[in-house]
């Protein structure tokens, strides 16, 4: 391709809503433009190596047998009602785009479990059709409420999105597992280095599933990960080991729980603070957090107070309304001291714990001290409840776990019968002659924020530093002066002509611009191999 | 890509909603599947085909030097407001579907000239940058009132859409040659046999345009075209030629006008039935059209009674609102005799008419016989204002026009300036240092129409015939009995490995069906060529 003819025009300022170094080269470079928030064109060279990415995607799901199909954009709302996602809708878990015509309501496919249960289901009888893997490549829609960094995270973005169809569960886990061997591929192609992560399934559904995190300084997610054995989950899936001595209650204090008045002082930190005992910081407070869990019954979660509550998935925090049907919970003064009615657990490093608490006494502006775990209350389980941080323990081995910051580049799920079970017609003929519903699993990998991620982990001050496997182009020719000596313009042509037939992408600086402009666009644009052409060097025989 | 492997299910009846052989050989062979009216899932057969052609479109389109990029699905509804386009929504014109979200209002786009037009703008400053053509392959929304034919008129299809920036007329159309150029080339690969013929631009813009015509039974537009020298022209911009003797208004008739009752008879065959005379058939009565033109003028057209008439592009028909402005108009009994204060023009056959004409009297409940051409009153022009039909003249040699059934297969249009005059900062300087205004072209192919039509170009009773450039698979290799013959298994997996070795597509039956079965689905799917490995065979050393 020649320069003269490349829509292309490279700018030498940050564009002003740039939040990253790639999202701000990508723009500058020429690769992507903004039409709205969160909403981008690829110009020719983002085309180029957003095609180039879907290639390497391509190659490596056929080669485990998926296959490639093209869903519509469009999915009647009716069968996100069936399903049940209808009710998660303008939520940020699934912010799904809609519009309303004649021929009915529609979803823009924020993801196509839902279309592709159905037409599996429809075009599968038989357990001997199984296993059945489709993929598609497709633009995505998902009305973010905080578009961020180009196309990390879009309003409408480019996705292959594939889901398994399986006879039974082990069946399913042998299709996650050859998807999971293809994305491993796929990033190693594309130099993203990736953390397979447990998380939590979120709006998907399912059990098992991985989020395949890529660790950035621009990441807006985190992940704990051993030092020593490797493993990793997502921060809202993270559980923490916490070795220690049991306590002995009797040995902790031998004071008895006493009440204090904390007139409108509720949070830890405040009542740290009124003490004024330097004795006393906020892990001498339990936190206590007010939640239904998933069969709703009522349970309070108390964790030290300098750590974060973390809720398990499925539970969900008391608003307004649930505090106004527990007026045994007082906000503020919740403790588990002669509380009943109300589930009660605790974060594991509770059992362990040498002295005693401070807690909510259960009465408006009133705290109870000298509280002891074990002796004045007894949870009913203890288990891992706080966000884990840097330097807590691996659940796994005890080593060191440390957060790292990342990008979501995949996800994989294993759905099991979460769809199957709740919408209709999801069955085959399984061995025995029985109906059985079909073992899903769906796996998300995102062709341009695949791109964005590339673009943020290879660049420098000058520019973009493309891998060899995706770069727009392999080879750049920067001929200087070509307009005023026909040397160069000859040996650059004859280079370019040559390398062109002999199969390489080539892109050739043809242009009657400064040599520091060809340079600098060369540099900011970031093809693997340049060739540079000029009257010195072909003096001395040579191009460089 | 073995059969057993593959997701596949034919069906041996027509769909229920099949309106056509090409659309039900394409769901019963298992290429496509309905979703919703007008919304149909590409299964792995369908997806192959649609990439072979799209990778014919790429070729193509590349070899003259456009330049494909992706702009989003979704575009921001301010730009059709300020193209003008907002106010065709709705309407069957522009059919666009809108989806309203946190982001703000935003158009699936139906088309892109207003997002092409914002995009090269912003990156094309000066005239040394052009000329600039641009294309994607991509989903497009139209919400249809009558989508048919599976994908032949979709709600959601996809398109290669081009646009093409000049910096003056000269260079607009040499752009579009070369767009004409490719296009032609890519049916040509395709097999279809098209004709570009003249149409008027409807809501798109422009000038001079092309509808490229797939002459078929199941299309629903007609073109007329000229057996002698080839003009063609869309059956709304068609026009004929009328030579004849200007008829002597003296000679047509002695008789003077004269008022007869017609009380509640308004149509052509109303008034010819009641007058129960076997000399006056429709064509001898006036038929009169009130509308108004493109400058909101009220002007009736006169056509023979017999003929349709063509209302030009940007007239509109007279609606109640409109009659009720004009009480000199009366429906049903209009007439030009005496009618002032409004145009009057009409078809040029009637300056060749030998008879006097029956004529509203602009009276209700009367019309006027004895009308003669030039006598009783005077045209402010003639023109061709009829719908052409089988057997008119063509306009350019006078030879004999048909009328075609047909489909249309792509679309080419000159815009000139009707953007770059109608949206903001939509210009570039020229070469003598003025801003200028790009000219304009835009080019639309429908891939996934291309697929339905070489669907019903090629079929026949038990099933599709693909064309080798588009065929989901080269080779189709019928294994018969091969999980009873380790001979057959062993000689058609050599052949599969083999061609596939040799870098062939093959489609290999290794399903344990029986030979049936195998060859009414071979048939259904139309592989251009067969491999039949059978016991009987292979005995006398052969396959088939």
């Amino acid at each position: 391709m020649r320069m003269s003819n490349l829509l292309l025009r490279t700018l030498r300022e940050d564009p002003a809503d740039a939040e990253s170094a790639g999202h701000s080269l990508l723009v500058r470079a020429g690769y992507i433009r903004r039409l709205a928030s969160g909403i981008y064109t690829l110009l020719p060279l983002g085309q180029k190596v957003a095609s180039r990415i879907a290639g390497i995607v391509r190659d490596e799901q056929d080669r485990v047998g998926m296959q490639e199909i093209v869903m519509p954009v469009l999915s009647p709302y009716e069968i996100w009602e069936e399903s049940g996602r209808a009710a998660y809708f303008g939520q940020d878990a699934l912010p799904a785009m809609i519009t309303e015509n004649r021929g009915g309501t529609f979803v823009l496919g924020p993801t196509h479990e839902e279309v592709a249960t159905k037409l599996v289901s429809a075009e599968v009888d038989s357990y001997r059709q199984l296993p059945v893997t489709v993929y598609q490549i497709q633009s995505k829609f998902r009305d973010e409420a905080r578009p961020r960094s180009g196309l990390l995270r879009g309003r409408e973005f480019t996705m292959s999105d594939a889901y398994s169809f399986d006879a039974n569960k082990e069946a399913m886990i042998a299709s996650y597992q050859l998807v999971f061997a293809a994305y491993q591929r796929i990033f190693d192609r594309l130099e993203i280095p990736v953390v397979p992560v447990s998380a939590q399934s979120g709006a998907i559904g399912g059990d098992v599933n991985h989020e395949w995190m890529a660790p950035t300084e621009v990441g807006e997610d985190y992940f704990a990960s051993c030092e020593s054995c490797g493993h990793a989950a997502n921060i809202e899936a993270a559980s923490r080991r916490y070795d220690g001595t049991p306590s002995d209650p009797a040995l902790v204090s031998g004071a008895q729980p006493s009440v204090f008045s904390t007139p409108n002082v509720s949070s830890i930190d405040d009542v740290v603070q009124l003490l004024r005992d330097p004795d006393v910081t906020s892990s001498h407070i339990l936190k206590a957090i007010a939640c239904l869990d998933s069969q709703l019954t009522a349970v309070i979660i108390l964790v030290p107070g300098d750590r974060d509550a973390r809720i398990p998935h499925g539970w969900q925090l008391f608003d307004d309304a649930l505090f106004e049907q527990h007026p045994e919970l007082i906000r503020g003064f919740i403790g588990p001291v002669g509380l009943s009615g109300v589930r009660v657990v605790a974060d594991e490093s509770l059992q362990y714990a040498s002295h005693a608490f401070i807690t909510g006494a259960n009465i408006t502006d009133q705290h109870l001290r000298d509280v002891v775990v074990g002796r004045d209350f007894a949870p009913e389980s203890f288990g891992s409840f706080v966000v884990v941080r840097d330097g807590d323990q691996c659940p796994d081995c005890g080593g060191v776990m440390h957060l790292r910051r990342s990008v979501e580049a995949a996800h994989t799920f294993q759905l099991g019968l979460h769809y199957t079970t709740k919408m209709n017609n999801t069955t085959f003929v399984a061995d025995d002659g029985t109906e059985q519903p079909f073992w899903m699993g769906c796996y998300g990998f995102g062709i341009t924020r695949a791109l964005a991620l590339i673009a943020e982990l290879n660049n420098d001050d000058n520019g973009l530093i493309w891998p060899v496997s995706v770069a727009p182009f392999d080879v750049h020719i920067v001929a200087l002066g070509m307009q005023r000596s026909a040397d160069v313009a000859n040996a650059a042509t004859g280079i370019y002509d040559a390398l062109g037939a002999a199969g390489l992408r080539v892109l050739f600086d043809d242009r009657d611009v400064s040599a520091g402009v060809k340079f600098a666009d060369a540099d900011l644009i970031g093809v693997p191999e340049r060739i540079l052409v000029g009257t010195k060097g072909l003096e001395r025989g040579i191009v460089e």
